[in-house]
């Protein structure tokens, strides 16, 4: 099942660079690891935010909870879900 | 380039059934050309709700213009549109 | 699966009467079949409003659309959905 | 008389982990209790966010005010209360 | 049990005069008799805006959504409710 | 002349309980006092919130903000303020 | 006493130039005595916009009510007031 | 002075196409005329929706407001306006 | 050139009352000058809240700016300026 | 292409005015830059507050983001963006 999700970062303004760095390194292996299994299908920037759109394609509400708490940033994000339905215009 | 549309339909109150069919057969045939021509990637249904997400592949601001605004039911849609940039968590 | 909606009814200023108790017999019935079915669990009425809460149990997105869009008053709704996962505290 | 609330929970950036381990835990114990009691009738995690939507039946007003401020993690949410009526096409 | 509600009434662009004075003249008696039966505790106008705040004590919720549909009024009106628990510092 | 404030209280993150549990007192004291003066007519808790709304009868709007910013909690205070005319309906 | 109110005027889309016309003579006719009584003190129009910000001198809300909903075009503006205090800072 | 405005157009469902037409025409010429008294220093579309940015250079606030009212569309036109000043890190 | 300032003001959680007391002074202080120097017209208190409406009368966008701009508060003030044109119901 | 970005900045209280400072140095060059290379065609201050409105004209999306997200006050700004495409209007 397909599901589109909005994510915006905000970091604590105390948060340390090298804190920060390394939660985007961790930050790319998890999501590069959601990919390579399928989970995540897609994921652009919102240009000029801390921002992404990304589309999931999992089993059901549950996974997909279970993948998005699973950001390392999950904390310092602000997430919003659209559940999708197969459209009838659609010709894949 | 690619860019993210969240369209919403509303059709006016006097617009008969046959005429509502009409644009949707219509709207569907210019969807397909669309995907055909590989300009539009992707279309979702919004769950429970006349709208859409949908993905474009275009060259520039203009030809976006273009497709959006010569959907047969443009009139009667509410349009956001995200540009959308390569995000460096993407293996793509 | 487990899905939240807000659904907001706004009938047109020219509906008659007649036609409005007509749509509110064939959604008692479209309702109760969908209970009946299992697959709508909960509706609530919200206090002093023509909206209500429901809650679906559905085998997937799709199968919630097309629930959803079935509604006889479903040119008439605005429909919000919430996917709901299960809560670790939930002792169900 | 049933409510729905819609509860987000929003920690400081300086609470510890063992502190929000501590109130995670006394949560699932309130949360427990409250099931048992019959208060809290349902409750669901919103997916991909730090909040629930969750059903009480109490007596009225003050005994639901009691309930939600009761909440360990109370002085940490956002809740927003929706009372419920019957909705006449409930088969229940 | 204490609820606080807004209202706001729009008429349709084409009701005529004679039709909205039958419904001031009807909310007026529904109005009173409501106040006289205890069950309207309060009603102010908000200054400047076809709106009231208004104060209901009423058994429950299945009652106030009987007394607030049964206005004359209510197709044309959009109504909020907040349920009001005891405050402690009041000395009543 | 009548006036209904919402109030939302937030304390900052930093204060202690003792210091909370004085304010709480302080302001027990301060909103006896308004409504023993007949200042204040009706103060009521928002249900599952730290909010109040409140009724104020007093001379004038300067006569009010003084009220208002003397509460001691007034810095963690949000306030909206509704002036309140007679309702034509109302049997007062 | 005073308040400001901002005036936002939405006419029916049905409404002929020549009642469009004259409402407007109404209204030039109603303000300039309002201003000539001291009631109104100020009037401005929102750049871009049919809309006004004014500010009013009134005895009490009661008084700045029937102010309000004698304008002509009352049944097609949306009007929001603000009480206004006199300002510390304030030499006059 | 420099103004930036935001002009989102609806035009009523009723509107014929030729009236629309006519209505584009003329938009067309005041426009051009407006751009070559070097009043309107630049006009975009916003990409998908029946809207424009455009950016003012007039004298005062009065003749904008002329200016704007002066559109053929500007019944149909919600219309936002920033003033703009200089900016110290512009080069112009 | 005439604008309607709203100002709202939120002092940080860390200020101490002394540093308040001595920006409130400063605050007055500039405040008086400019209405001296007519170039503040007009400032009240928004009942209940730190903020007020004020009006300014200048040579242009950039003076507003400088003039807003140099308030001591103004680190911790929130501003939204609307020009405002002569209106043609306003007899002054 | 042509991008319109409004930039909202708001500067964490802990930051001292020597590093405040720093950043509007480093801002004003970087800006500056931009401005030379035909990058950034135009900014505006938004008056009264610490925001801008700004002009862009880019390759892609791509650049968009690289260039906005390499200004030096990037971690403290709030930035939305609007694609700009040629209006039918524009005489340029």
């Amino acid at each position: 099942m397909l599901y589109l999700a909005r994510m915006d970062v905000t970091f604590p303004e105390s948060m340390s660079p090298e804190t920060k760095a390394d939660f985007v390194a961790q930050e790319k292996e998890y999501s590069g690891n959601l990919q390579r299994e399928g989970k995540m299908v897609d994921i652009w920037r919102v240009v000029g935010e801390y921002a992404n759109y990304s589309v999931y394609d999992v089993a059901d509400h549950d996974e997909l909870h279970a993948v998005l708490s699973g950001f390392p940033m999950y904390p310092y994000m602000k997430i919003k879900v659209t559940p999708l339905a197969k459209h009838p215009n659609s010709i894949k």
